[in-house]
């Protein structure tokens, strides 16, 4: 494995000093509720006077060989077709984007059917042609989870090099919230019914194959530990993510999470370095029940609860314009001190 | 009164088409949750195939003679102070307007101390310098509160007429969380201990004292007729909203309603004209209990929970991002028939 992550935990020696800018703006303390808790975290991952929010959405797809078995309402071809989708700009993520005028970039993790001829604005990260059916064997090699958390590194890398410093990550791939779900039943040790749900729509007797599927993958699970566990039960979308999530902390950059299956990417990651937590920015609350014990676990309150269920992103973009309204408020609102109004207003 | 409003409750007729147009794009039915819902309703207003936001802002700022007692964190001058700064762009309002270029527009409906010389970019629509004090007498005559309503109602139009068609009302006045939960005590009957809360940021002795005078002021309530209870217990600003929304929804126009007072001007125009609540969106969750009772009793789910408690439209302003994106996924995401995707993905 060529990634290690060497991240810093949030230097707080500056929290009395962002809170007292806060409380200088010309606002009742505290009048501007979780907006102050976002400006603040991103100050302390900044480090700088005025905070800077220059956003990059980027999704990862992949298949997952579980999809074989009907746990999803539609077939693995469907990733591709949701690829050519982002690539068109027809997908909710797309549009999401262009009201903000944010960069969207499409990777492909491996998806079951690979696009031919190869789009030259798809960005090539197959590990392979989808997973292994994890109900009945490893997803994929250790060696090819490693090479997922690195690809997810050196791509997170770049977008950073290139200027970004806020990155969100999206993600599609048909079966993902069977994988998502079996990571956070690994690692949480809560119940899989609990962690499981119908995804993006399937029915009880789907909802009941799915955990029994999920349940029989798992038995074979001997460790905790978060590289064996993307091998065993993970997808490479999920594991790119990760990697990629790694990177933006070891980075000292912010991280917007998704919902559901990016959220259990965050976990996988906050299990290989707690510190990459202090980086991370909860977008929304999903419908996906699994969510809500992911959230607990992280003591996560995200932004939004606008009951989606989608994924792609669509989350972390719709979510992005309040990351912008904390950075204007704490850069550019007036103090007490320079309107001279004379007492908490 | 020259002022009635001939609202006409939403045709619903084309629901049908609507869920249909949005079933049809490329996403699991539903997946796009509250946003769905959103634009739907906007669907149904504009009832046009395709949805436009053109948003405006219009803060109401004015002041109230309860704030002599002393039941707010600040002093009447801080309203004159808080407009001077709006002028100046250095409230938060201005800052989550500046961020989406979002026209912001400042009244004064009635501050107590006039500013001198008048700015010319501070619309005049002063009905008096402050209200009465309503703990001890009328806070306005009828004729005022006759007049607040019809100025709110003619500003309205203009900015209909300029080609706005979703506007965003918010308001800023030393003293008006008293008067907003003297009309939501009075409209429905729930105790004022319940409708009271500690607006910026009392005391436990100023809220007790709170609670007293307008539980006093409520005494010589003897009717639930709306004007007659805003020329009691309202206030100008409060008014003059009520007049603009319910102009608002004659034009078949859309209302983006802020935060407690915001929402206590809706109320009040939906007790005038109840047709009036099909054109509103609820933007945010106030953190002032009173806020709780009332989205209850007009079964409303505002978009955002961020716990804000400032007023000026600010959440208002923060939601507008979202109602952007239900325009965008209602207009440009692509369907099954154009992509050619072969199921629900």
């Amino acid at each position: 494995m060529t990634s290690s992550w060497d991240i810093k935990p949030l230097n707080t020696t500056n929290t009395t000093v962002i809170t007292g800018n806060i409380n200088q703006k010309t606002k009742p303390l505290g009048a501007l509720g979780d907006l102050e808790i976002l400006a603040t975290q991103i100050a302390l991952i900044q480090q700088t006077p005025k905070i800077n929010i220059n956003p990059v959405m980027v999704v990862f797809a992949a298949d997952h060989g579980i999809a074989d078995e009907g746990v999803s309402i539609a077939p693995s071809i469907v990733t591709q077709q949701m690829v050519l989708n982002f690539l068109q700009g027809g997908a909710a993520i797309n549009c999401f984007c262009r009201t903000q005028n944010l960069p969207l970039f499409v990777v492909d993790a491996g998806i079951k059917y690979p696009i031919e001829p190869y789009p030259k604005d798809l960005i090539s990260q197959r590990i392979g042609s989808g997973t292994n059916n994890f109900a009945h064997t490893s997803a994929m090699s250790i060696a090819d989870a490693e090479r997922a958390l690195d690809l997810g590194t050196n791509l997170a890398n770049d977008f950073i090099q290139r200027g970004f410093n806020t990155l969100a990550f999206g993600e599609m791939g048909i079966g993902n919230s069977s994988s998502a779900a079996a990571l956070l039943a690994a690692i949480t040790g809560e119940p899989v019914e609990h962690c499981c749900g119908r995804g993006t729509g399937i029915s009880d007797e789907q909802l009941m194959k799915k955990i029994q599927l999920i349940t029989q993958g798992l038995k074979r699970i001997s460790s905790k530990a978060p590289l064996y566990l993307l091998s065993e039960v993970g997808g490479f979308e999920i594991a790119q993510i990760c990697g990629a999530m790694l990177a933006t902390a070891q980075a000292g950059k912010t991280i917007v999470v998704d919902g559901f299956i990016a959220s259990t990417a965050a976990l996988v990651a906050i299990e290989i370095n707690p510190a990459a937590r202090d980086y991370m920015i909860f977008a929304h609350k999903s419908h996906e029940q699994g969510h809500q014990i992911l959230l607990k676990k992280l003591n996560a309150k995200p932004l939004l609860d606008l009951g989606l269920r989608l994924g792609e992103g669509t989350g972390a973009a719709l979510a992005l314009p309040l990351l912008k309204a904390a950075e204007s408020f704490y850069n550019d609102m007036a103090t007490f001190a320079s309107t001279g109004i004379t007492v908490d207003a």
